[in-house]
């Protein structure tokens, strides 16, 4: 399994992030989380744009996923440009030079326990 | 990314909002949203059409994400023409004069921890 | 949007309805749904097969679902010809004459406060 | 329903198994599930490549989908060539030699109550 599959450009349009957490950190902490699986041989150079209800877009956010390598993104972490605010609405795309997969999860501790959601991202080119 | 990526239609069967909720208002709140996402330079002008189990269609419901722009939409929060009884199955369609993405949220918080299930909606054209 | 939209087969390989329950019947119970989503004009036909681990499948369970209505089929009450068993693993294939939209979600309360999932079922035809 | 329906490749990039749980084994032990469903008339032979984010893929993993039978295979469970490590991010693409659908499934137990989440894995061939 060395070819490269999937997408170069995915859309999560569901995006937040909790600032309120039960639990230890970083395990149980509300996250966001997008998982980047590539396949192929060549690394994949990805940047990630933040759409918001009331503002232009901010981006990207740049980062590898190695080839043949996994990489589980918390939306939590990028801070370059900005941090992404907490309990604020966003959405995002996603757009790699390499084909990829992508999946969305959120993991949200509120309250006393966590509940969870993920869906595969929207692929789109 | 300032093209307009994603369908002008998409739906979402299972809809569905509980009347009963634990914890603040509006965050906890028992809710349903589906999420917008346009990423072009125009504003979409969007409206939603809600099926019934036992009658006929309601709608549409009509909004704007404008360019560039997420939105969440409650669907609790929908009322012209008509609010959206609780405690009620329904579905819904979403239609776009821009390509938009859709992803469908609920937050269930009936009982003393809430439950998150998401996915995206199916597009259709 | 009187168009029939979607596709006419659906799978969702993720079957299993736990034979324990917290809280208030119906809402409350655990369950498992398809929710049928049919925008046409003509009522649309529907046969449900269940796949098992290691038994030869079982169906159809027939049912309709009418022009312009959503449906909410929850598998516990799926009985003709024969009751899905609980606590038991199964997959399922929805076939349509006319064109539907099929979400799966199961709601677990068999802890004291109840989790929720859900996912587009998979197009196939 | 004797066709056999769905790809032959599909990716899951969210995977993890948490180390904790709470409640009975095996029903509530916190276990990451993918869920093949063959419709066809012929046995699927199925091999899982798991990704990981810092060292080479790992795999195949080898098993058989009977004709007509659907198979929840929990990764907690896989151990040829080695058993997934818990608490570790990773990824898989799951190949097969006929036609399959496959969904993706967490139980997460790690607090009193447990969490869920599903999603249709990425159709790749």
């Amino acid at each position: 399994m060395a070819d490269a599959i999937g997408s170069k450009i995915w859309a999560i349009p569901e995006g937040y992030i909790p600032s309120k957490s039960t639990g230890p950190h970083p395990q149980m902490t509300s996250h966001e989380t997008a998982c980047l699986l590539n396949t192929g041989d060549k690394d994949a150079h990805v940047g990630i744009t933040i759409y918001y209800t009331d503002k232009e877009p901010v981006g990207p956010y740049n980062l590898v996923v190695e080839a043949r390598r996994s990489k589980h993104v918390r939306f939590n972490d990028l801070d370059d440009p900005v941090e992404i605010p907490r309990d604020t609405e966003y959405a995002c795309v996603i757009e790699s030079d390499q084909p990829i997969v992508v999946q969305h999860t959120r993991l949200d501790s509120r309250q006393a326990e966590n509940a969870l959601m993920t869906t595969m991202a929207f692929p789109l080119g």
